[in-house]
């Protein structure tokens, strides 16, 4: 049998990968950038929603169940740049640097994940311009190293404001859709500055509270143990204050129906979700069809999420819309359990 | 090798007994129940959300894919009622009418969903005391039939009001969690009976509207393009108007600060989640942890809910909390990958 080609080596694709191996199949894994582990390893997150677990403790399972397999080929610092349909599967042609391999594969997992948004697009936030003003995913790293100081002084910040839906539910933007964890995400990392620090201050600026589920354990615990406080609103604009060692943030509060002006030491934006900078190649290249918001449409998304509908053609993971890990590694079995099947038909 | 046990024959079990079989395995399916096909069969689902596709389209292919193969034994009408460990997986008991049979088993599948929230527990809002306040899966029959009418009159409704988070979020009932898909549920049903008949006036009340991920487009198309009208606030009580045609929801109005008290011809409860009948008795038959909401506890919750981290048993759908029929199919595919590897080894 060729081997069957995962496309991305974040949670789904190395879950993929992982599934694949122990089927006994033989594996292509090709992911562009130069170290597996997806968006997680990237932005070095630190404990995962809900239940506070170090996020080496998940994902370094999934990178042992692929290193090492005689079953698994890995192309580091690789991209696919052709593909076509063959009487066995798709030719594929893979660059890295600057030779180009083809290879022959049966079947195809598409896991080209997603792209975190940009904050600065977001530029009344000031994000990029006043240093205490972070993306969600940085905070990740000084909340890891237990090194939550302003930028700009390396002092302890007393207050600390997240913004929520920063390139989510956003027209303005051209982001419409939610991204799925930015709640879950700014409440874990609120209740664990408070966990350590319970001096600083942590307020949660929303339009709807989304730890759907069983993670909604989550936001009541933030409230009733942590004392996070939450406030229903929009902020349009942060700037900083006359002296330049505040940041105010400035918007309405939507339940007390009013203008509010509030100073914070440090604001963090939790940044959304946007389709991965593979996928829309990948569409293009094995002609998977993409929704309005671009990312990967399932044949029947009502059903499941990783046939597309495309013979030989799977998915797994945020390639079809935002999506919490243990549903993107839950994909990857699904999407390599049925790529084996068409591969072994 | 000995049949790998299915136990519930919901989407998540079909899921997974259509993976086993397509990959070989003998599969015993198990339902307590007449009939398979799970809570969308029992309730008649009509169209499921986000993407308005009738129910029978995604539960039909599912059904098709385990009635009369060679691999799948199906007993219907059937519960556990013993388990134990033998040197190859387990022996189980199962009974049916008044026969007991014992069978030796491989692995095992849990997949042993949710029941709906009993409306009538949450007395405040009448569920049960006046005929025109429905529970949210009776208004599903109504839509599918095109025939939305009160039942204590016959006659159609100008002004229908959706209560969200019924048996939801809600200490009182000993119910913390979110059901995950009340909201996109309810926004669905309102968005269906306004296409046909746009004269009948529908709200809804919420504390947060949870339409994560990609589901947010139907959220706002409810507002934008049907008309569907969303009130930010708790309804404490419904009560009869005087000469008692007419419904009042009393409560509290959390965006404008006040209460209010609004009359409607028809109140619709979107009614919670809870663990499964069987989900307890099989928790206690195969020693698998339950956590504080009564669901099944998988070993790595932020990895993976199909993995129980006890030998030989796997997860599958809403035993191991709420979720959508399409999450509880990718489940159902990773359960059965896992099983038959366990089964195999």
């Amino acid at each position: 049998m060729n081997p069957i080609l995962v496309l991305g080596g974040g949670p789904a694709g190395l879950s993929a990968t992982a599934e694949l191996a122990s089927l006994g199949a033989p594996t292509l894994l090709v992911e562009r950038e130069s170290y597996l582990g997806g968006n997680p390893k990237r932005w070095h997150y630190s404990l995962l929603a809900p239940d506070l677990r170090p996020a080496e403790e998940v994902m370094d399972p999934l990178l042992e169940r692929v290193t090492g397999r005689p079953e698994v080929e890995l192309r580091l610092g690789t991209t696919l740049t052709k593909a076509e349909r063959t009487a066995t599967g798709f030719s594929v042609a893979l660059r890295s640097a600057d030779t180009t391999v083809t290879r022959e594969v049966s079947a195809v997992v598409l896991a080209t994940g997603f792209d975190h948004f940009d904050s600065r697009r977001k530029f009344e936030y000031g994000y990029g311009r006043y240093p205490d003003v972070l993306d969600f995913k940085e905070l990740e790293g000084m909340i890891h190293d237990d090194k939550v100081l302003r930028p700009s002084d390396g002092r302890p910040p007393k207050r600390i404001a997240w913004i929520l839906c920063v390139g989510s539910r956003d027209v303005q933007v051209g982001n419409p859709w939610c991204c799925r964890m930015g709640c879950a995400v700014s409440i874990k990392q609120a209740v664990e500055i408070r966990q350590k620090h319970p001096e600083i201050d942590a307020y949660v600026y929303y339009m709807d509270i989304r730890t759907y589920g069983l993670w909604e354990d989550l936001y009541w615990k933030s409230m009733q143990e942590y004392g996070v406080k939450f406030i229903r609103g929009r902020i349009g604009q942060v700037t900083v204050a006359e002296g330049g060692s505040r940041l105010i943030a400035t918007g309405e509060d939507t339940i007390l129906s009013r203008p509010t002006e509030v100073p914070f030491d440090m604001i963090v934006l939790a940044s959304g979700m946007e389709p991965g900078t593979g996928t829309k190649q990948a569409a293009e290249l094995f002609g998977v069809p993409v929704g309005p918001e671009g990312f990967l449409t399932p044949r029947l998304s009502d059903l499941n999420p990783v046939d597309s509908g495309i013979p030989g053609v799977f998915f797994a993971g945020a390639a079809t819309g935002p999506k919490a890990i243990p549903d993107a590694v839950t994909e990857g079995m699904g999407a390599a359990l049925r790529a084996f099947q068409y591969a072994r038909r």
